[in-house]
């Protein structure tokens, strides 16, 4: 099932994406909350604005090197225990929404990720059981101002700003996290190409670890590493991020001045 | 004007602390949004359980290094441009709650920090008019898993387990953030002692620099460094954080076993 978060004439709505992916049925309210009782009432696709799926309570929580690939294009290996860092959830926007290049950084890059949505309070759960407090999956783009991060030692300045966590188009609530293309265009060119097979730690073994520090909350989303291929955006490139079996996301790049 | 949040009989209040400093004059609602008006209704302070003054909506923004004594207890010079981090809102917990001690590290640090509250939406504030967008100030204790710390190189998980930003005891209003002792205490013995005057950038500088990255929203904590002297917390010690004209946090420590 595909449920997404949508304005609709100024109201925020959710809604589940019906079989031939044109109309959404709309939602009581929010599915985390609420359940997923339906109004006997349907909207167009192209009749409203998708939103990120989800505005995470606490947290992105986001892991670093989990494809091998990624990793050794910067002359690094898959670390022994994964790499977790923050965004915080003012970073996160929606589809169709700009991505804001800021006048500190020279280089920002485009890193597509599958998103992991908690759907339940979550704390030390092994990883046999990490999939009960999985809400769904959502596809984001880990934007990062790499001079930034190279510079900066802590990655939360270089992955922070306003607009680097854009999330969606939809939450998938059935999806096999273990497989699957995952890539990134950029005005049409492929510029990162792989299969969520790759990934070096499984969705449950991140979710292990966060919740062995963190509490999550409803809501909280997991960034689960890019592949190899990032690579730079510039003023008026759109960037589209896909998933098979998800969607398929694209922002345009504007510069703040 | 000292502004605390407790809990009285279940329920989740905000009181203004009296002259004396004896009795909490309840509010309407959350300051932050519903203004100072006040109800007839006076709490004495030993009735109620104070809570974290606030819990941030969206994150705890840190600043490593902002004091030179302590940039050079490991090694370090103060950097030429601050060290910022993300504390989730899941690790803040109020005066008396317990700093658990996780599994994962074996040396868990105090660090004593003047804390700000953002009161109002704040993005790109130049320092001269950052003192707008302050609601006002209270003491925290950054917790700091060292030996996690160096090991990661991202300092999320050792500075973001649940219960690892003690804030309390109430957020003083109107506060000379310039100058003022600032001071740790572990079971009665001073470990960190220093002056606010001693902060290599001020409060107004790190406003700006992390609304120039990220939206602050109201409610949002800035905490500003520590001072030389942090050390380590063992099972059964009670530490004390304290900063002259707000007040003193104090905090047991526990094993998560």
């Amino acid at each position: 099932m595909k449920i997404a978060r949508f304005e609709h004439q100024g109201q925020l709505r959710f809604g589940i994406l019906d079989e031939e992916a044109s109309e959404l049925v709309v939602l009581f309210g929010d599915p985390l909350y609420t359940g997923l009782e339906t109004k006997d009432e349907r909207f167009k696709l192209d009749e409203v604005e998708l939103l990120a799926p989800v505005i995470p309570r606490s947290k992105v929580v986001a892991f670093g090197r989990n494809y091998g690939e990624h990793a050794r294009e910067f002359g690094n290996e898959v670390p022994d225990e994964p790499i977790m860092f923050l965004k915080p959830n003012t970073s996160v926007v929606g589809p169709g929404h700009a991505i804001t290049l800021p006048p500190q950084s020279e280089r920002v890059d485009h890193e597509v990720e599958l998103a992991v949505v908690i759907g339940h309070v979550a704390r030390n759960v092994p990883r046999n059981e990490a999939k009960q407090v999985i809400f769904g999956y959502t596809v984001a783009n880990d934007v990062s101002a790499r001079d930034l991060q190279q510079r900066d030692g802590q990655w939360s300045r270089a992955k922070g700003f306003d607009s680097f966590c854009p999330l969606g188009p939809w939450i998938e609530t059935e999806f096999d996290a273990t497989k699957g293309a995952i890539s990134c265009s950029v005005g049409g060119e492929v510029r990162q190409s792989s299969d969520l097979s790759h990934q070096e730690r499984s969705v449950e073994t991140l979710v292990e670890f966060a919740s062995s520090v963190f509490t999550l909350l409803p809501g909280d989303v997991i960034l689960t590493g890019t592949p190899a291929g990032v690579g730079p955006l510039a003023e008026g490139d759109t960037v589209t991020c896909s998933i098979e079996g998800i969607g398929e996301l694209s922002n345009p790049v504007i510069v703040r001045r």
